[in-house]
């Protein structure tokens, strides 16, 4: 399928493309397929663009990941297709490292993953093996496994497209979890310390804009953006926003 | 996948499955996968129920379809996937045809959806061939090309997941176009002369049932419930529900 920019909706459909291609490779599931369709319906109802409420948790989150001693970059497929290279470009500026973690998971659909994601700049991808595994107890998926030097020993975990299980586990074990997630009303959006209800793929190049420029910064400035934003409340703002969208169709 | 019927989401998973089972013989399309996902947000907005306007909008239907001289049912991929025997119950209640119109059209799929559509009742399906087959214009997709003894004929289209601009055509050529579609707010549900907001998969049942006690009506009884109904307020309805249910989570 080749997509027309003229087409209104273009973005989206290049979107599509990345998954689509993504499920070639093996990258992507089906089941990736319908979770992005969703997304796409809050992406629609929020105006498919990023919110002052975005921004706002986007330079939150910025702190929060230069703040951290032992920052974590958790993605899934989707995540990969979507925005594999910002990751990475993200990994170098944080000092971190990214691992690959999955809900629909198979040692070979990893394997393809983590190799993917090698070839933006393999040092920072951490390569799952039997040694280095761990679980986390109560998550009732295969998202249960992480790797020792990578979730597991983490303090703060950025994560889009999170599972609310997940999300409420890592948060009640302490870590500061920061999601992407462009449902406002998910059990990931309200149990995350910072939610960036954003699309991906345009979340991420504002996110490492901003950490560029908080890099120069003192620990004290960032310590007070962090402490002066307000993840339920900017969540309401996400609410108030849908409204008003579904309004102006009246 | 297995499906655990203690899952929170599990109608919602089996319908998936559905899909993905569709995927498999040709019948649905990863486009398919993507337009449903879009379709599950709205529904989680709604309440995953047949809300009282959706009900409001089957009885119209109901209706509606009765009193058609020559109603048609225009289906694609995922309908047949979803619904495809009620589609046929509803052929033969209603003294009908369903036809096959794709906007990933190959004609592979056509045959095949023609194909898996007779196993319920091949008298009720009308076989695409290069014979009976035209163009209704100013429809940019192949969801342009219908068949003469059926949408081309038909004063009243019954078509679930229907697309904007050629629900727009339709209605500007005079046919009636009863629409099944999650998303209140789009151009279909918008231009249609009937939207039925609900799921597919619980509507199909409710407008059999509902076609089968109004059968044995007067057409003044008919015509009344059809006077009454008014596609524009029932839509408001469906609009202040999912402003509730954004609101309940505040």
């Amino acid at each position: 399928m080749r997509v027309n920019p003229s087409h209104p909706r273009y973005a989206s459909l290049v979107i599509r493309e990345k998954l689509v291609d993504g499920l070639k490779k093996g990258i992507t599931s089906q089941a990736g397929l319908l979770a992005h369709g969703r997304g796409e319906t809050f992406d629609y109802l929020l105006g498919e663009k990023t919110n002052h409420f975005a921004i706002k948790a986007i330079k939150a989150a910025a702190a929060c990941l230069l703040l951290a001693k032992t920052p974590i970059i958790s993605i899934n497929g989707n995540s990969a297709a979507l925005a594999g290279k910002e990751f990475v470009t993200l990994a170098k500026l944080i000092n971190s490292k990214v691992e690959v973690n999955l809900f629909h998971r198979s040692e070979k659909r990893v394997k393809l993953i983590e190799n993917y994601l090698s070839k933006f700049d393999r040092k920072f991808i951490l390569q799952s093996t039997y040694k280095n595994r761990t679980f986390i107890p109560n998550i009732q998926s295969p998202r249960s496994i992480v790797l020792n030097n990578g979730i597991k020993k983490a303090d703060t975990v950025f994560v889009p497209l999170e599972d609310g299980d997940r999300c409420e586990v890592l948060s009640k074990l302490g870590k500061k979890v920061i999601a992407v997630d462009l449902n406002p009303l998910s059990r990931t959006a309200r149990n995350a310390y910072i939610t960036i209800v954003d699309n991906l793929t345009r979340a991420m190049p504002v996110l490492i804009e901003e950490i560029s420029y908080l890099k120069s910064k003192k620990p004290y400035y960032m310590n007070k953006l962090l402490d002066k934003y307000d993840n339920k409340k900017n969540l309401n703002s996400a609410y108030d926003k849908m409204i008003q969208n579904i309004k102006q169709v009246l």
